[in-house]
């Protein structure tokens, strides 16, 4: 029988890190969906499973926290569980280490709906309920549940991006993890240099598709940054929050 | 001892995927750079090697032509081997294959710069000409040769971009990958749903940094397409082009 967490192997490629020397969120948030993906699917409610019964997942919400991070060529492993499961959501986990160096912790939170409706579908009436098979309980996520940063009259838009092939993920969305890397990359070099991002959180609130222009809001509060990523409808100039960072360093 | 030619696997990580379901371009050119890397290092000319000498490899040309592309988590591999080395220049090549299937071909040439005075380095003396004894003439790369696109008076300035963290690479360089990158992100999504990149020839002239704006200067000519990159200076408004590319479909 399988195993309820699963263990993927990943190597940090030379040209997929940063001006610093390791891998930045965006990369590791990656490799994080990727085992996601790898666990589900051979458990059985992954994508495979899903996409012709017109299901998804879909990310609602995500949390890095990374004390360290791999290097060009650095092998690192990430451990992946499902932490619980309810009717509308499901919270999974990461580990990330390299060998016995632990690098830091993920959490997750997935609905799932119906790919026509586009309408929340209930997880536990997937395969009668067997994911609950899969929580794991006992393994340990030591970093905080998801924060919100509470955006205030400060908020100032810092810069609107048209967004291109490249942003799109197999859905035709902007990928959930270029978000992270747009938000990230209001700082410039210095900045970056300067600081080190200790912990990141997306709450991600509608989809946006390639083509859509994204103004980016920012308001800072001691050491957290809030980003407020929103779409802009062309014919109107109305807005709807896409996703909603909180950056702290 | 180790063999003339390196095998490496990688998987098609899901979220790396296009809209259309497969691996562009710029993802492809990240796992060959990758696999270059590897080969070198393991055979003691990478850049393992090389960085506390104050040497490093920089890369001059670099054509893709793949009649197809990974799928989402699809494994593949590829080979690659050292073509030929002269005293300023070394070719390396790619094949992309999942198991039986090829999936396509990559050619690449190389400079040795010191990273000190930036200035090409004779390649030949490096450990006394070691890289000699891993010239593979046997191995065979049926694509053609690089190709330049002849620009001519029509080329007309489509978009420039202020590049960003996540464009640079550990030098603090724009990554070379982005640039076909972000020359494929000049077409929208229905041009991408229309046409193929059968064959993308990059030539690298300059390098740029991180905070840089780049013009991005277009021309059709048939099936091809011309993208001809060029830093701005801030000051003068004067342009150094950095990357040219010429993209058949």
């Amino acid at each position: 029988m399988q195993s309820k967490s699963g263990v993927f192997h990943f190597k940090a490629e030379a040209f997929r890190c940063n001006m610093l020397g390791y891998l930045p969120y965006q990369q590791m948030g990656t490799y994080m969906l990727d085992a996601a993906d790898l666990h589900a699917n051979e458990r059985n409610f992954g994508m495979t499973y899903l996409m012709p019964r017109h299901l998804a997942w879909v990310l609602s919400r995500f949390t890095l926290e990374m004390t360290d991070m791999p290097r060009p060529a650095q092998p690192f492993e990430i451990t992946t569980w499902v932490e619980n499961t309810m009717k509308f959501f499901t919270s999974r986990n990461f580990k990330v280490t390299a060998g016995d160096h632990v690098l830091g912790y993920g959490r997750s939170i997935w609905a799932m709906i119906d790919t026509a409706t586009r309408q929340p579908t209930n997880i536990l009436e997937v395969r009668n309920g067997e994911m609950m098979q899969w929580v794991d309980s006992e393994l340990e996520c030591p970093i905080a549940p998801p924060t919100k940063f509470r955006f205030g009259p400060d908020c100032r838009l810092e810069r609107s991006v048209e967004t291109r092939y490249s942003d799109a993920d197999i859905n035709g969305h902007i990928n959930s993890m270029r978000y992270i890397g747009m938000a990230l990359d209001l700082f410039g070099p210095d900045w970056h240099r300067e600081h080190y991002v200790r912990r990141l959180d997306a709450a991600y609130m509608a989809e946006s598709h390639c083509g859509d222009v994204l103004n980016f809001y920012l308001e800072e509060a001691g050491d957290t940054i809030g980003v407020r990523i929103a779409k802009v409808e062309p014919a109107t100039g109305d807005e709807t929050d896409v996703c909603r960072c909180s950056i702290l360093v």
